[in-house]
């Protein structure tokens, strides 16, 4: 058996994506920049994807800046914070947002960190208290990578306007809920918007960054000017055309895929359910319905992970790129998770596609190797 | 007709390049970051392109760096720049690395710019003289993406270690060199070299810059420190392998491919002899011998470019990304042209794979067009 609860790590690139990439790296693979007539054509294609890829997430196509993918994207986003500026953040963001903070701060920057978010939700009292003045820079991640929350990103944006006066700038990281959940740029009336194309089924290399008419951000790097010179860099026609047509399949196929992922669960749920206690952590209504942060009390993750790997389950304790570390996740001390508990914490995120009876057996296999490392006397 | 005479703008991505990438897109398609079995096999798939890469270039894996193209690549090796550097630096070099150079000296470097390079070819003696003091940085193009010229590295190298006592720090873009002659990193003895897999006929949106060990740079952009902090992002296993697969392809078919050039050069210049005077800009022998960068006296290449549009015939007056500027590339400068030709240039560049039927037949095409445009009293 093997198969992949990870989804929050990367998804696969579907095969009608990779077939719809084809024509735009194989056959007409000119340089968007090119003005010839099949430098045009690839400048079409790119331009018609930016405008599908806009009026999925409700933005103007002159809004989507192109990037490799959601890291480069937030870094964009928070390149503009300047020595002295005050960013009100959380320490429930991916580490694209925790280090590019790390590295405002280290420049004069001052970032206040929200202390709590029970469940991994941000209480738009507590945001709004966050800072004694107005931040330069709010950023939140609209559904969290670890617990599965969705951020009420109306009620924190109301807290602050009525704290002072005015909502401000805000950069939003949507990686985990565009394709998954309604993301409407205008209508979350943030400054920027950041997310990756890996994480709903599209080509990893490739994300965006919405950035609202009006925002200026300095570019991460200069070079031939594309994009109009927000993002130098020939244009990989067919990565954009790829992420479009994952988009466009994502959006039209959501509800079917939340319904999947809601019976996932629950098979995944009952199959576990011998292994109590554990704990569920993230959000148990509203939050993304294919990610379960789940605590098994009196067990080592990293234990528990290698023999879910032996027996072909992919799963991690957070963020892919943390996998390496030995360090839990700040997030769960924002959680309200005693330290105890910390290095027993274990994400699952199921997929759509995944076989319902393969799920369900995973969960069982889970079972097992948790009740075999407490051992006999738990 | 439709023929592509703009190689140096980009290549198609070769089918067998695509389809070796096809494997970790859409099935092996785990994050490499991840530590379960499925993240390992993508993590080896990653390292075994790096390795391949990096023998085939003259490097050491951990000195190569992938990044999204050379723009990426150029920006990082040259985000190290300090205020009140010195840095050598030509005006031959692509945008990607006269915009850097441009933002360097808003932030208070100096650049020092070589006033001149016959054909495109610098003179050691010229690039020694060209710094009063050790420059910090010195910055030059392997193969010219405008000339074609190819630089002997190893003779400014020399003249700048006899002028200063040692040979101080490089960087190299070698985009347009990778792929078409040989390129051995550590014999070239520089810090830096970048390039990018469209070049070489691989994907679009992968390159990678080649760090030597012991040089230490900025990363560009921080996240999740993935490649040991020095580029973070998920890596696009698939398209490490693309470049690999072809870099492998470039290097094996090398001796091929020129000689494929070569014909096609020769039937092109039979094909547009009879629309003398024209000149080529480039070197005589030595360079790479798919570009022709050539002035037709009395003929607005604007006017020439659109007309050869017409008949299919895609070729450029120098950089893709510049295509939409009126402005003459002040390479044209550089190597001498007088300023009433610089309008007239037109840049032709070959690839091995055209139909050497098409290429004659384009360079009549060529000639015909040139005779329209000057009239009948030329």
């Amino acid at each position: 058996m093997a198969i992949h609860l990870d989804h929050n790590a990367t998804t696969p690139c579907l095969p009608e994506v990779w077939d719809a990439m084809r024509p735009w790296a194989v056959e007409a693979w000119a340089n968007p920049a090119s003005t010839h007539g099949a430098g045009r054509a690839a400048r079409r294609a790119l331009e018609d994807s930016r405008e599908e890829i806009a009026s999925l997430l409700g933005a103007w196509p002159d809004e989507v800046v192109f990037t490799s993918g959601a890291t480069e994207a937030n870094a964009m986003a928070l390149a503009g914070i300047r020595p002295g500026d005050l960013v009100a953040a959380s320490d429930l963001e991916h580490p694209s947002i925790r280090e590019n903070m790390t590295l405002a701060e280290s420049r004069g920057a001052r970032v206040n960190r929200l202390p709590r978010a029970d469940r991994g939700i941000i209480n738009p009292r507590d945001w709004a208290a966050l800072c004694p003045e107005a931040p330069n820079l709010q950023v939140a991640t609209l559904a969290g990578h670890e617990t599965g929350a969705v951020q009420d990103m109306a009620a924190l944006i109301d807290a602050t306007r009525r704290r002072f006066g005015d909502a401000g700038a805000w950069h939003i990281d949507a990686t985990q809920a565009v394709g998954k959940i309604p993301v409407d740029f205008h209508r979350l009336e943030v400054s920027t918007l950041s997310f990756s194309a890996h994480k709903f089924f599209g080509p990893k290399g490739v994300g965006a960054l919405l950035v609202r008419r009006g925002v200026s951000l300095p570019p991460l790097f200069v070079g031939g000017g594309q994009q109009r010179g927000r993002r130098s860099g020939t244009e990989a026609v067919y990565l954009a055309v790829g992420m479009a047509k994952a988009l466009r399949m994502a959006v039209d196929g959501m509800v079917d895929r939340q319904i999947a992922c809601t019976q996932l669960r629950e098979g995944f749920l009952a199959g576990i359910a011998p292994c109590k206690p554990w704990e569920i952590l993230g959000p148990l209504a509203g939050g993304l319905n294919h990610v379960l942060l789940i605590a098994f009390s009196g067990v080592r993750s990293d234990m528990a992970l290698m023999a879910l790997d032996l027996e072909g389950i992919s799963c991690s304790a957070g963020a892919a790129c943390s996998s390496g570390s030995s360090l839990p996740s700040p997030a769960l001390a924002l959680i309200g998770l005693p330290e105890e508990h910390r290095k027993s914490v274990i994400r699952f995120s199921l997929g759509p596609f995944l076989n319902p009876d393969e799920v369900s057996m995973a969960g069982s296999a889970v079972a097992k190797i948790i009740a075999r490392l407490r051992g006999p006397h738990a």
